[in-house]
């Protein structure tokens, strides 16, 4: 079994400076370096809303997660995906065993809801309980497999906590949309932990859109 | 338990008309009805692979399906989706369970697979333990959520057989791309009934343009 | 010669009703009829900016306008798009002439123009030289194609002001997209009478979509 | 006045290698390094027309082009750009003239024309032409400006020979497209010069898909 899964940046292209030549290009300006004014303009672009700037570079990652985040994640439709196959390959026996401090109850209402963490005890419980419904989903799986069950079929008795993984390929300004949604507070708590790490690598190569991004919102522009 | 699913056409504005209309604005002519030379034009544009006149038009469809076709479903990126939410609601005990004759087995290579039936007995063995498998998971998911984990986290032991609902508004041209890949011989056959009842609505409201798509190899223009 | 243009409601499959559904499906639940939950639904799915469910419609226009507003509505790449082509019809005399209203000079910086009016003897007079200017170019241009020269090189010399035709077929997410940056105050003039236009299509449409739209901001969800 | 324009490689992230392993994540494996099983895999997807595992790479193009050419350029949807400004900036003096050989005449049909180059003595009158139409297109622009007339409005007189200049970001497999349909006998002449630069770029960063390209159809997949 295994935990919430890996993040890589697989390749990258992509710096401050282009978000501030492809607006310069209005007035076929172009700048080698960034400088003050560079960075009001990122400022102004990330505040008036201004999008098509921020897409002339690309992230390239590797993920491997639960398929109930890749569900989510690959329901953004701006970018790139290719994905392991259950048809092509046999799934090895991974997935998602929550932690304690991860087994959360909710309330409140949809759009509105409040988790909390359960008592350490129950938690325990429910980690037990997941973790023999796993065993008893993939050794099904094994078994349909053994007796000559196509990979395609055998796999719909697997759970949508196991691992799956994939490339994603991605602009800025599709992956400051997916940093919006999927860190914020209402955000599944799983999914989160990859938005945050995806942040990272977006903070590491464009400190200055980042920081607008920050600044103004945190909403893709 | 339940069979494979639901497919129905909730709205639709198409029509071959339309195709013809928006292929012949480049001569800024327009037609009222279709004639002989429309149809032929249709044809032409199919057979050349000019696919842009094919986009003015909507289906939308409402569907209820396993999540592994689901998955499959949501990779075609242009249109859109709305789905069932295991983070608002409770799933019932709702999954797909192959009929006799729907157990295969599988041989070839990637990309070539040949899939033949099980044997008889051999089929309803394994139906009884998918069976099986799903009544410990939708077991453990009541269990998990009398206990007060939240919905969101107790779905992760729920199997990709589970079934789900979403909405999915489309044009011709991304529709026939799916009809050309999911009703092929070697897309999953699960995949390939829902496949085959969206072309039938196709053909029903555009059957110029879908007898063209038949004539000319199944392809998207 | 001719004014601004035209703009006409070819086909239409939208109403609010499909907003509701869409996002009701969240919790497996469809309504048929309008109440006022559902209105209160539309309003929340505005404010927080879910923009997915307002995407199962679909809107279809017919319009004639210059080439200069084409070029900035064909940047909307949510949506298709079939144009007039002058590489395979004759262009016929038809291009923009500004009334004197819209004759208008401008102060301030990129971003936060201010535009006024030029007066009136100054307004007719560059009337008359863009008429000039206009006549020239379709002039050449006639002259060209009496010598034979290819109508798709002929055309190089015609003004941006020219007309062109074309259908756009788009959803209300994208439709609002366009009409939140082309009606406003810094958008250009001759697009912004063609996004009045459609706003008042989509508004019909739409009503209670349209109305949240305009509660919350005016910004696409 | 000036020549067709300007093509330049502004930034890149492509290689072969990430084709071959957003392929292979099918089956969860990873290469470091091409080898000819790889090769093979990658006319595999070209011929299959398997086109997601070309989408994980970037080429990011400064451009410098005629406006007609432009409008065609922008019909390609999945892509990002930004433009020069003639709302923000003035134009300058700078248009298409073509050389004698590129002054051409047609016939034949829609979608089956034949291109002739004209005799030289009515290539040059055409040029002549073309130039003066030019410069009275520019004179009046300039002296719209300097009765005050906006930008914005000023323009409007301007030529679709005048030149343009933009940034395109764009992945490998909508190039294949943007160069299958360009450099095609049926495209105008004057993209198809800009087409065939940009399949340069793709033939030195991919060369083996551009091999593939080429030997299964120069066809997007």
């Amino acid at each position: 079994m295994s935990d919430i899964g890996m993040l890589r940046l697989d390749a990258v292209m992509a710096d401050d400076l282009s978000v501030v030549n492809s607006a310069r290009i209005s007035f076929a300006k172009r700048v080698e370096e960034l400088g003050e004014a560079d960075i009001n303009l990122i400022n102004y672009l990330m505040r008036e809303r201004h999008g098509t700037p921020f897409e002339h570079n690309a992230f390239r990652f590797h993920v491997r997660c639960p398929i109930f985040v890749a569900r989510e994640w690959f329901r953004h439709r701006i970018g790139s995906f290719n994905e392991f196959s259950g048809r092509y390959s046999e799934f090895t026996q991974d997935a998602y065993i929550p932690e304690p401090q991860d087994v959360r109850t909710q309330t409140g209402k949809p759009g509105d809801y409040i988790y909390e963490p359960l008592e350490e005890e129950a938690a325990n419980q429910a980690i037990k309980q997941i973790t023999k419904a796993y065993d008893t989903a993939f050794e099904t799986y094994r078994e349909l497999l053994s007796h000559n069950v196509a990979k395609e079929l055998a796999r719909i008795v697997l759970p949508v906590g196991a691992h799956t993984e994939f490339y994603w390929t991605v602009n800025a300004r599709s992956l400051m949309n997916f940093i919006s949604l999927r860190t914020a507070e209402n955000a599944q708590r799983e999914i989160r932990a990859f938005a945050v790490g995806v942040e990272e690598h977006f903070a590491q190569h464009m400190p200055h859109t980042w920081q607008a991004f920050n600044d103004y919102g945190r909403k893709a522009p």
